[in-house]
This record gives C-alpha cells, sequence and structure tokens, in this order.
C-alpha cells in the first residue's frame, strides 16, 4: 500500500482484539503472546484495523521496514521483542543474525539502537536462559515505556494554559509508543486537564501518519481537532490560531538538536516568528549520548514511490524524480523545552540533558 | 476527481489538439474558436490530457470553480471570454448577469476582477457591436498575457547565477496563465540562458498542482526537476540545496504584501533564515491597487473534502475535520523583489509599485 512490497507476513484479525479499547490507557500497538508478536498493521489504517502476526525476527524486521510499527519508541519495545523471538524460536546462537537484522532496519530512530544495547547488557549477564531474559526484558521496556509516556504527559500539561490550542506534526501517540504516547500523551493529558481547547493536525506527508493516525487516535479519545495540510501551519500562525506546539523526537543531540518526521523543522521556524512555544515530548531513551550535535545524526532517505503515490495512485507524471528524506533537524535554540519523564528540560540543554541522563532510574 | 461535482460540461479531445505543441512558446490552456472555449481540464492532468468545449458563461464560470482552469492569470483570460460567449450569444442583455456569475467564481485572484472591469471600460464604448468588441478585449488579454510573461521571464532571468538550483511552489507556469508562465516562465528564461541547475518542487497540498501540473510542464519543457514534500523545504535549506526561490501571486497589495497558494509563506519565513533570496513574479495586473496591504485581501477558504482526499480516496477517518485555505499572504518584508512585465520591483514596494503602476503600456 505505501510502496513497500509486502512480506508476506500473515494479516489476520486477532481473536483476542475485542479486549483491547483503543481509547483506553491501556491500548498497545503491539504484544506478545504464545512467541507471536502481534504488531497492528498501521500501513492499513484508518481504513482497517488488521494486526500482523509475527514468529520470527524477520517479520519483526519487516514490519518495522514497511512502517507497519513506526514512532521511535514502538520501534525500540519491537524490536526488543524481536531479539527474544530469535533466542527462544532458534537458541542463543540466533542472537548475533536477528540484532543485525533489526539494527539496520531503520537509521535515525535513536530508541532502536538503545533497545538492542540493553539487550547486549542482558545476554552478558543471562547465563543459561537468555530467551527468557530477553522476553523479560521487552516486557519491561515494553511496560517501562508507557509508565514514562504518563508522566511526559503530566509534566507537559503543566505547560498549558486554559483555552490552548495546539499543533502537532506525525503521530506520537499510543500507535507510536508501547501505549499512551509522547507528544500526543501530553495532549492527552491536557485535554483531562481541560486546559486543551483544540488540537491542530498537521496531515505529515509522504506517508499522512497525521491524517490517517494521529485523526484516528484524537477521534477515538474524543479530544477535538481540525486537519490541515502540511504547508497550512504557518497561515494558522500568522491568523494566531496557535498558542502552543508539541511534536515527538526520533533522536536528540547532546545539545538538544533533535531529528524528528521531515517538516518538524519548518513548524519550529514558524513557531520562532510567531513566538510561540516550541515543545519537544519524548522519553530519555531518545536521548544519543554519542550524537554531540545534530550533524552526528543519520537522517534516513526512503524511497521516492512514498512522494511520487498516495494510496499506490500515481500523483506526478511517471518518471517524475523525487527527493523524501524521513526526517530533518530541529536545531536546540528554536525548542523551549524537552519534556521528559524526569521533567521539562530547558536551555541551556547540555546542562539539562546530563543532568536528565544521570537522573536514577531505568532510561 | 477534485471533490467537485462535474456540472456536466462536455469532455473531448479536441481534434485541433495536435496542432498544440505544450513545449512550445505557444501553448496556451485556453483557446476561442467558432464561438466555443476550449479550456484544458487540469484537474485530469497529469493522466489525461481532455479539453472542456465550454459554450456558455456557466460552462466558463464552472471550469473556473472547479479548477480545470487556474492561476490568477489564467482565470482573467477565461473571463473575459466568458463575458464575450454571453453576449455573442444571447445579446449584450446577457452581460450583467454573465459578469456576476464570473465574478463570483472565486474572491482572492484579482486578475479576474481587473478582467472585468476592462471588460466593463469596452462596454461604455462599444455601441452595437459589444459582442465584438468583447471578443477583441478577450484575445488582446490573451496576447497580452503571454507577452508580459516573456518579460517577466527575461528580467527575472538576470536576477539568476550560474548553477543556481530554484524552489517553487504551486503551478506558475504555462497553464496557470494565458501562455509561457509567470516563475515558471522565469525558471524557463533561466534555464534558456544556462544559468538553471535544478528546480525544487514542491508538490503543493491539498490539490498538488506541483506535483500534477509544474513536473508536467517541466518535463515538457526537459528542465532538471526534483519534487519534494511541501513539508521538506526546510530541510533542503538548512543543507544548503536551494540558491533562490520564485513563485507567483493572485493578489498584491500597495505595499507588497502578497496572496498566493497556501504554503507560500512558509516557503518565504524559511527563505528569511537561511538567507535564500524569495522573488514573486506576477504581471502588473495581479497588482490590487485598492489594497493597502495584505489584511485587505480576501482569502478563498474552499471545500474539506480537498484535504481529506487524495484522487477521491480518503485519507483520514470519516468525518475528520478540516481547514482549507486555498491561500497566505506573504508579508513584504520577505520578498526581495517582485518581477514584473515592466522591471523588477523592489523595496520600498509603496514608492516602486506605484511608478510601476504609473509606467504606459496597458496593464
Amino acid at each position: 500500500m505505501w510502496g513497500v512490497a509486502d512480506k508476506g507476513i500473515e494479516h489476520r484479525r486477532d481473536p483476542r482484539q475485542q479486549e483491547h479499547d483503543v481509547a483506553g490507557d491501556d491500548f498497545s500497538p503491539l504484544r506478545f503472546a504464545d512467541d507471536v508478536v502481534w504488531i497492528l498493521d498501521q500501513t492499513r489504517l484508518p481504513r482497517e484495523e488488521s494486526w500482523l502476526e509475527c514468529r520470527t525476527t524477520e517479520d519483526v524486521a519487516a514490519a518495522i521496514r514497511r512502517l507497519s510499527i513506526r514512532g521511535a519508541p514502538a520501534i525500540g519495545v519491537a524490536a526488543a521483542y524481536g531479539l527474544a523471538v530469535a533466542v527462544r524460536r532458534d537458541g542463543d546462537s540466533a542472537y548475533d543474525d536477528a540484532r543485525a537484522l533489526l539494527a539496520a532496519t531503520r537509521p535515525t530512530a535513536v530508541n532502536l539502537r538503545w533497545a538492542l544495547e540493553r539487550a547486549d547488557a542482558v545476554r552478558a549477564v543471562s547465563g543459561d536462559s537468555l530467551g527468557e531474559a530477553l522476553l523479560a526484558l521487552a516486557r519491561e521496556l515494553h511496560a517501562h515505556d508507557i509508565e514514562c509516556n504518563k508522566r511526559i504527559g503530566a509534566h507537559g500539561a503543566r505547560l498549558f494554559r486554559a483555552g490552548d490550542r495546539v499543533l502537532t506534526h506525525c503521530n506520537t501517540g499510543a500507535l507510536a509508543t508501547a501505549g499512551y504516547g509522547t507528544a500526543l500523551g501530553v495532549i492527552r493529558a491536557a485535554h483531562a486537564a481541560g486546559t486543551l481547547d483544540l488540537v491542530w493536525v498537521d496531515e505529515t506527508r509522504p506517508l499522512l501518519q497525521g491524517a490517517r493516525l494521529t485523526a484516528w487516535e484524537l477521534q477515538r479519545l474524543d479530544i477535538p481537532f481540525r486537519l490541515v495540510t502540511d504547508s497550512t501551519a504557518g497561515a494558522l500562525m500568522a491568523r494566531g490560531l496557535v498558542d502552543r506546539i508539541v511534536v515527538g523526537a526520533d533522536r536528540i543531540a547532546r545539545n538538544g538538536d533533535t531529528a524528528n518526521k521531515v517538516g518538524t523543522y519548518t513548524v519550529a521556524v514558524l513557531a520562532h516568528r510567531h513566538r510561540v512555544p516550541f515543545y519537544i515530548a519524548a522519553p530519555r531513551s531518545t536521548i544519543d549520548p554519542r550524537a554531540a550535535s545534530g550533524a552526528d545524526i543519520p537522517i534516513e532517505e526512503r524511497d521516492a514511490t512514498e512522494v511520487t503515490t498516495v494510496f499506490g495512485n500515481d500523483i506526478a507524471p511517471p518518471g517524475t524524480p523525487a527527493l523524501n528524506l524521513a526526517f530533518d533537524v530541529t536545531p536546540a535554540d528554536l525548542i523551549a523545552g524537552i519534556v521528559t519523564e524526569v521533567g521539562v528540560l530547558e536551555p541551556p540543554y547540555e546542562a539539562s540533558i546530563a543532568t536528565a541522563l544521570a537522573h536514577p532510574g531505568m532510561r
């Protein structure tokens, strides 16, 4: 559907699907049962809610590559399950190949590397029970991410004032995480606190995660929103219709420079001109201690057909060349604050990020 | 196709179509023969080149409303033909109703009003031969617009330096005018002069005039280009990949504030941050002497389904509310120059625009 060949993973409606309320706090876009990683196929949303039955690491890696599961925190958790599946199925010797396969799926979201390095640490001490230990880790990361997001939501909601109209880009909700959401978690918490008036949802071309996924989540959560094309954000701010901006992150450098879905930088530049506070919301697992600045963050370039087609239909003449940068980097000087599970980090970010990373608690 | 009902105008391949080389300087998206206004149906591009056979003013007005013909200069010329058709078919008494019908089609592009006021002036002196006089006016505006665009191209091309990579938004080529194009005319002229390296084409959601129409024209003109989503412009400028920006206009106020396709303002703000020169290219008929500033320019709001669908497919869940602003206003302080047929106007625009309007020659 999105120009990526289906790798032959089985699609089906999970019989247990009815147990899960997608509007509830406990909704997660992936789960593990009986040695199967079930992944909600987000490429089919909002038209269809179908789950991928992933029995091998390759199934999980393919689901990540084709964006059936996406969003930096969700990718990290999925990768942890993908490693557990490999070792439980094929033994300890399967670890290295499975790790390499998962590591190569997507280059920008650092949570993937973070989860794999957590697994390396588990492996180093696990002895004979690596499969069990990796599954326990995956479940821990899963639960931890939801807990982080709820804390992010609580910290972020305190930034809001009554009547705020917030703009967001891409999808950062339960679908992009292990559950609850990062930037959309902040928006949920502000809505629960009664301070949110409206969410402006950027459609987020090329893959329309805003139109397809954020709209889908907000509708289920009964939070008032309005969809706009990405190029409308400037006109909204010029008319004074945006009070606050909250977006997620795929990787944050030590100086606060932040890679996120392409178009985020544009929103930040507009916000700066209009003095609209621009916030990042992300767990500390999104911070890359090895990246000094945005220049150290690799930016994924995806297939041009994601730009030249929409739902499989050509939108440009045959043979049209296109550039498809999946992410851009927003420099720290445009960011009013980074909302994490340990609080809102403020400039200068070198200091506040270092303090946050040293904070106790699993990162 | 674009969420606007087809008004029952006949589509067909014009037998004379083969005479017209769409890559040539003489290509025009509309023409008049045997009391029919033939209009290329741009909603069907790039998939199909079909022409609308417009025999009545209502046919022409419907073609403007549904964007079969669009672009401020092209709308002005089409309206002039639409008035001529009414009077030639139904007599002088048809003038007022036809004028009112055309005036109500689209609110932002001022060239429409300008053409109708030119027709009013012709009517005041035409005596018994109003139909012939209006047809002569339409043909004069048609030829004049092409001549203006070639002069705009020549003036604009002198702004380029060897190797320039230019970014443009929406479609401003032969399709948006009586022929040749405004901003795309500048790009054609720069390409002919050998100073153009590459055109970055914003796809221009919601109706994708960049992806569908500008890519189609550039392909036929054999000018190198690359398509990007609208939200990629910021990343391109941050990487130093854009040397110059040229866009068109739907209405220019006396102080230089310019209404153009939504997203233009965002490009201008990004250009300002990155010190990339941002130019408007438009004939003087796009200047509204009655608008003191952008605050006086009405902004068309179009149907939400243009945002929530692409080629008739829903991209968001059913019931998703959307806002569809068709244009935005770029303040004069972000504009490096306004390229007109009488030269490049520079700040302060109050003075340079007043001088340009007083310049001899038909405006």
